[in-house]
């Protein structure tokens, strides 16, 4: 069965999406550790992250980079960092999580709690700064 | 000054060095949160991950890649997830932490106990395996 990254890439289950081009979607967590905490999503689905091909590998982190450009431009955040746990999904992603600088930690187990209407105002702040 | 990191980069300070190349350094981290953890230190010495440069950023995960599984043929995790932070040191990195079956939560907060003897057994393991 597809995982439901792939059911979101092929627009069966809606998302708020970031950016997407031939290899990745980028799309907010739906659950956020923090505001604008958006997942970077190979269209390939393979579970374990190191299992992906070099290509996709290669092309990842600079995708990364332009969506946490964005990130930190909208946010306020100090940065962006990079979750990859990978033990819920089997479809491998990684997390971009604004750091802010009353985090409590870093860490995918503390949940912030987001307004829908927060959700979409910044997915719409986050996709219009994004140069892919 | 130069960074801790560039200082294990040229010799200065010891560590326990699992792979290098042109780009890249691996060494196990220090203070581990697992037996394995390793750290990928990109070489030129650039504070925030998402400022190195797009050539620095596309070779990293294909790099990381190979310690990862090597990681895992010697280590017994479930697999090797990615943190990257970065508040601690200025110079960019990427944590590639063994995710364990018993493990409790998934961050840097949370630090293991491995004893020199050990560190210095699982980096002659990891680096026996490594095929860069």
């Amino acid at each position: 069965m597809a995982s439901i990254f792939t059911r979101i890439i092929q627009g069966e289950i809606p998302c708020y999406k970031i950016a997407e081009n031939d290899q990745f979607i980028a799309f907010l967590d739906i659950n956020p550790v923090a505001k604008g905490h958006t997942l970077v999503v190979p269209k390939v689905e393979i579970d374990y992250l190191f299992d992906q091909p070099d290509d996709v590998l290669a092309a990842m982190l600079p995708f990364a980079k332009k969506i946490a450009r964005a990130i930190d431009e909208v946010t306020g955040c100090i940065r962006t960092g990079i979750i990859v746990e990978g033990l819920e999904v089997p479809h491998s992603h990684l997390h971009l999580i604004p750091i802010y600088p009353a985090r409590k930690g870093f860490s995918l187990g503390i949940k912030s709690s987001v307004s829908k209407d927060d959700m979409s105002l910044i997915a719409e702040q986050i996709r219009s700064k994004v140069q892919l």
